[in-house]
């Protein structure tokens, strides 16, 4: 347990250190469940593709040799063997001086090695008359051409998306080993938080970070799991986490850290199992009262109370750990190049994260703008600002107009960054 | 009914104007099933928030005239009168020469108007010494001072993140009235198409426009029903068609339309309702057979069977029917700009659209490298292709090293993007 407050980069690997992000487990799922989900093993072709030689063309499979002397004006007379239609086995073997009729997409029959567009070719009753020389393989598409069997098509670690998804339909799988996803708790604590949908008694304010959280929780690849709310009582609470540790594979808490006397949740997450706190406190501005926890294997993040902090210490902290949990590359979100819109002084001696709301100006360059993230503004904060961008510890101020790097909460936040920026 | 073939703006147009680009219908759903989906309504704040006078420091709530006098060495003699906590309908008023111990967050009591810090004071029994003084509403944040009752707070037509959904929840939504998900048939059809997990026949392969095309309708916010897959024969179709029109409100079939003697898709489609078929083939290189219809006010697309093509044709025409449902304004796609790596001839008076793999060179730029879309590498098209960008029907060439714009797949497909081309 640490007792000083750790600066970022320290929470960050004493979170690395003792989560060892790594995946949840695996398990096999259908393929139409498979969407978003990431594979957890190599995908080797157990086939070729095609799985035979195949047509490109409509026309006729023959021997090309046969087909060596025809020319515009003097076509080579074979005798017409049935008919090759799609997905179906050849009824016919080619041998010299005979030709098939075969449509695309078809398997090409035992003996033939070439065919002849049927624009090349005129068919008088069983006879046909070929007007165009082919060569072997013309206008043949042979197994496994596309992939062979063996080859390994998509790797471990993959995000599946449509493509994905595709590829592994395309080789007859019907269901894919991917890595597990992480129930993870979501639960808000303060004497003051009410349900929405609920009475709102005097004194009380609504709950905010159970349902950003939540969805973000969703956005991340993870399934929360909600909890409802808990008043600052120490036993509510310790059976609301202890029942949350044996159903779900992470916690995420928020609010009723930095209380004061009803502060209970560092106490609680101590006597519920080892090491207990991890991180207790971050050197940063807003987010100084996050604490991490790891009890019997499972992270346990309480987020400060406030809507925005908390939603900027899960993109910053939490999200990393699901990320890993579901076999993704913790990746470091979206990002964009904008300009400071105000000259911004960071809090002293700590990471100072500034909320930005992003819009353009005449030259049609993107602008960060700093949305006041005090307690004045909880929710017009949460509903204006598209991203964030850090300033460092050791580092004086942004100046107007200077170049800043801002992560966005999402991507569909911002659709008209699009046709300019990318 | 169009016999010719219509460029690609035109088919855009016809489908624009007979599918009436309109949101499905509205539902009311539980916030924490809101993630990704659509307002239905404006949201105006039936309450204040935050809902009352609120102490945004840990101290004493007073009178600030009572302090006016009161300085460091100086200090102003209150008398303590109980305590209002967090959550809490304050159980005191404050008169004159009163001061009650405030928590941050808690409801300044009636008769209180600003707060001094509890660093600013000396308790001793129940006398308060207050060594400084504070101004009317010092350290309160006002009722309302965030969002004002009767103000819109989120616009209909609004995407719901975690921000979005924490703003709702915040003005004590429960539920929330959002554009209904379209459901999407999806089946596939074709003599030779075979089920993953089943066994492969010879002259048989496996079906991927399910799987792919399903997948696709997901990522667009629609949700597919799976309808497996149907040979070319009619009287099957006819049932399977009928059924999904009955259950679903869009169908998408792939393959089996420009087979020959077997095509039997438009037949049934102009059978089945009216005004039957409206896109009969489009001028485009892929996608030539992608046909539309319109039966009894729900959606028919017809998409070519090569899966790339099929991909393809999804994002360009029916996505944006599947966007317009679920209430979202059609959208480009995301697209980047890159360097094509090869000069690139289209296919003559047809709007051709170029598969292409995204790299970076040396210096670090974007380079878009076709990959080869033809039968002969359907999966490998689809496994390699991140995006694709177009060639104008008048246009000569792309020339190697021409700056082109590249609609992607999808986000995902293509993370290391971020840092540099944001």
């Amino acid at each position: 347990m640490f007792r000083r407050l750790l600066n970022f980069e320290e929470a960050q690997q004493v979170i690395q250190k003792y989560f060892k992000s790594k995946p949840l487990g695996v398990e096999e799922i259908s393929l139409l469940e498979a969407h978003n989900r990431v594979l957890a093993q190599d995908i080797t072709a157990s086939l070729d593709i095609p799985p035979f030689n195949r047509s490109t063309v409509d026309g006729y499979a023959l021997n090309a040799e046969d087909t060596f002397a025809a020319e515009e004006n003097k076509p080579v007379k074979l005798k017409i063997r049935g008919i090759t239609c799609v997905g179906e086995r050849p009824k016919v073997k080619i041998r010299r001086g005979m030709a098939t009729e075969i449509m695309t997409g078809a398997p090409i029959p035992e003996g033939a090695d070439a065919v002849v567009p049927l624009e090349q070719t005129e068919k008088r009753n069983s006879s046909l008359y070929v007007y165009t020389a082919v060569t072997k393989d013309e206008n043949v598409m042979k197994a496994g051409a596309d992939i062979k069997k063996g080859e390994t098509v998509l790797k471990l670690g993959k995000l599946l998306g449509s493509r994905e998804i595709g590829v592994l339909a395309a080789l007859g799988l019907a269901k894919v080993k991917v890595y597990k996803t992480p129930k993870v708790a979501v639960l808000s604590t303060g004497a003051e938080i009410t349900e929405p949908g609920k009475k709102l008694l005097p004194g009380k304010i609504y709950d905010i970070n159970t349902y950003s959280l939540s969805t973000a929780v969703l956005e991340s690849g993870g399934k929360p799991v909600y909890m409802g709310i808990y008043p600052d009582d120490k036993v509510a609470l310790q059976k609301a986490l202890e029942d949350a540790l044996a159903m779900t594979d992470m916690i995420i808490t928020s609010g009723g850290v930095s209380v004061g006397p009803k502060d209970v949740i560092p106490q609680i997450l101590n006597s519920l199992g080892k090491p207990g706190i991890i991180v207790c406190g971050i050197a940063t501005k807003p987010g100084k009262p996050t604490t991490a926890a790891l009890i019997n294997g499972k992270p346990v993040f309480s987020l400060p109370g406030h809507p925005t902090s908390a939603l900027l210490i899960f993109h910053l902290l939490v999200r990393p750990v699901i990320l890993s949990m579901v076999g993704r590359n913790a990746e470091g979100g979206l990002t964009v190049k904008a300009f400071s819109a105000t000259r911004i002084f960071p809090a002293k001696g700590r990471r100072t994260f500034v909320m930005v709301r992003l819009s353009r100006d005449k030259m049609n360059r993107l602008i960060a703008e700093p949305v006041e993230s005090g307690l004045s503004g909880a929710i017009t904060t949460l509903a204006k600002a598209d991203g964030f961008f850090e300033i460092a510890e050791n580092q004086q101020f942004i100046e107007e107009g200077e170049e800043v790097t801002v992560r966005l909460f999402s991507f569909p936040d911002f659709p008209s960054l699009q046709p300019n920026t990318l």
